[in-house]
């Protein structure tokens, strides 16, 4: 293993090189424009899984295609099937951009662009490591497969009818995936579990066009304010969600869960600084913010819109307002009995005199925990200690992988996740990057990770 | 008088052309990039002015110029001082509009463009009939000086200092307006007064940049969640407005006042239809629809944005969030004072997680009630009521004309109120129109005006 770290070591260079080639392909899986885009991805990265020595084809799905690569010539050895996405969250904002989100810059150590960190950074570790391993010992210690998505920030709306019909293809003894972050800066981190994602948008709409606030003020219903109200009520006065039985099912910590939580627990003056807040939310009550962001269910309005938005006064009722609410549930909650429950509620709630119309956006997707027992994991505890030199931190993510109890219903295969990003990667955000240094320590850990799972 | 009527009923395809030439001219004074716009739209009046017969001039403010003009040849007649504007709001979502909206198209007898009822055709009908006067009697019956302004629509920020630098230039017995509407298409009205408007934009901000709402949701204020509790604080459970002492100086009616109300109620239904709604709100307990929206203060979000807007999905928490509400007030309300008892409410019932900033646009503007007694309001009534053959409809006018108490203030005169816009006009709002036979009857009632008011 030693010569195949050394081999990542001295080949920084041409694997930033493909890092950023990948990055300035603007593979925004949500947006109907970057169609091709998302394709051009997943060939450039068939044509790299082919390059590196791996057999890989294009695949195509019910939506974006994806990538599947292998290479399984270690009899007896164990199978692993490495999951990971080529697509992107949308830019946001151009103008709080310091470049372009496709023009990739490297700063102070950092790679600034859109898929940096989530999630084009991280596959390419796996593609490292193989190669570190195929040009130093000729072959690899395990049998590998890759399954590179074109949609998961869309939810992989068409990655469970590819799993299901792919089930023989796939089969595998756990998977591997690299699309979490850092705990700390420098402290080496396996994430545990996820928690599960419920995206809607409610309309409402009013008069039929915006009207004189004056003239019309008072007599009709203010489809913003109708809003406001609506969005106001998800939560109780303790910051609890309203929805009715939405914590029924909600699981209780282990004694071992709670250990590993508290040995997790964020500074949360050094924590507000960093996101840029004079002071935290008070949020759920009975619960520190390490708790409420990663193993207790939230909503959030994740965008917000209606009437006039320009400079300036323009006095109008609005004809029609909308919002953006997404719910992170955490283990047992039913995902799908929880959006059907969000659409009652706002139903119920929305008064005559407005109509209210709710989309939902991707599938409802449940939350999941990682079994403590998993062998991979302490090979993984040793890999991560060996290169950061430090004891890994086990922490429960606040972000949702639809992925993972998919892989778990349909291939019955556990996920070890194993991220590189920075607390202040920003994903999804504007500026979104990763450290250099923090890739290279990653694909040293899994070159490791692979000696330990083969022997 | 008979012969100046006769003259504006041939010469409506002459006036339809003035019309339309002005609303081509794009006069949007809220947004910067339209000030030459203003401009041209105040020189093009002062040249029209002057082929009419007056003398007329452009005079600069601290802000967007207006026009002055005047014919005061009438000795031992009463002085008019006839006000309106030539700028308009602005366009808001263009794809709503049928043709541009500084493209008139004449459809159905409706003129549709901006700035067609609001305010500049109906500033014309003066013109018209002063044309009418001139070329058939020689002369006018009344002296008559016209200011017709630029920023009406920013609530003119400069007009009190220009009129009481020209106290002396604008000196007249009553104010003559037409700025407001028809309650019913086909009945005359009278506006009897005019609410008072506060104009505000909240902004709150939290984090430095939009958030990943997986990572950190739970732990970290969202201020689009604190944004529409703070906005649904804003009403009580009977759609009472909560900011403290809001009510406490409002008008009572007088007895003569609460006839004219009486008279002027709405049938509700239909006016829901026409607006597009399946039900009015219930709004304030106790009071009309009629009443809400012209003798109760009210407060309205007029626009309200942050966070992803845009198509499917984007799982932030937005570091912005923010608001445009206004307050529509009635008389005896002191709009300064419940301008800053916004900001105090505001501030203190947003949490410290999120910063706050208030913007006030435009000035705070009080209530205005034309006295029931004044001389003109019964030469009004009988011009209103040969040209249209009904009796006048004396009604409360929900929007707000900054003016009216200024004029009162500054000059000592009250305030005559003639509004030609059809309730279907939708002014503020896409496809704003104007009926062209409304501006016919509007001119012939002008023009009966003049010789009543003279004799």
């Amino acid at each position: 293993v030693q010569s195949a770290v050394e081999y990542i070591r001295q080949h920084t260079q041409d694997h930033l090189k493909w890092t950023t080639d990948l990055c300035r392909i603007p593979s925004i899986s949500t947006k109907p424009e970057h169609k091709e885009d998302v394709r051009r991805a997943v060939q450039w990265t068939r044509d790299l899984c082919e390059r590196v020595g791996l057999s890989a084809r294009v695949m195509e799905t019910g939506g974006h295609p994806l990538v599947f690569a292998e290479l399984c010539q270690a009899p007896g050895a164990p199978t692993y099937l490495v999951y990971g996405h080529v697509d992107v969250q949308p830019t946001g904002d151009l103008s709080l951009w310091e470049a372009g989100p496709f023009e990739p810059v490297v700063r102070d150590g950092w790679l600034i662009c859109r898929g940096s960190s989530d999630d084009k950074g991280q596959v390419l570790l796996y593609l490292r490591a193989a190669e570190a391993w195929l040009r130093t010992e000729k072959k690899l210690p395990v049998n590998l497969k890759l399954l590179i998505e074109g949609e998961e920030e869309i939810g992989s709306p068409n990655l469970a009818p590819f799993i299901e019909k792919h089930r023989d293809l796939l089969r595998c003894d756990a998977i591997l995936i690299s699309d979490t972050g850092l705990l700390e800066d420098g402290l080496p981190t396996i994430t545990c579990g996820t928690r599960g994602l419920v995206y809607k948008e409610i309309r409402l709409s009013g008069p039929r066009n915006d009207l004189h606030s004056g003239t019309h003020g008072g007599a009709v219903a203010n489809p913003a304010l109708m809003l406001a109200r609506l969005l106001a009520s998800m939560h109780d006065e303790n910051n609890r969600v309203t929805i009715p039985g939405f914590y029924d099912q909600v699981a209780e910590l282990t004694p071992e869960q709670r250990k590993d939580m508290a040995a997790a627990e964020l500074d949360e003056k050094k924590y507000a600084a960093e996101l840029g807040v004079t002071e935290l939310w008070e949020g759920e009550r009975g619960y520190s913010a390490a708790q409420r962001r990663s193993i207790r269910p939230t909503c959030e309005i994740n965008g917000i819109f209606g009437g006039y938005m320009g400079e300036g006064a323009n006095t109008i009722i609005p004809a029609r307002a909308g919002a953006k609410v997404s719910l992170r549930l955490v283990p047992n909650q039913p995902a799908a009995e929880i959006s059907r429950r969000f659409d009652e509620t706002v139903r119920q709630r929305c008064p005559k005199s407005v109509r209210v119309e709710i989309l939902t956006h991707g599938p409802a997707v449940d939350a999941y925990v990682t079994p403590p027992t998993m062998r991979e994991m302490q090979a993984a505890r040793q890999a991560l200690k060996e290169t950061f030199g430090r004891e890994p931190a086990m922490i429960r993510e606040g972000g949702s992988l639809p992925i993972l109890p998919m892989f778990k219903r349909v291939l019955g295969a556990d996920s070890l996740m194993l991220g590189f990003a920075s607390p202040s990667c920003n994903a999804h955000g504007p500026n979104e990057k990763v450290l250099l240094a923090d890739l290279d320590r990653g694909a040293e850990t899994i070159t490791r990770l692979f000696g330990y799972l083969g022997s």
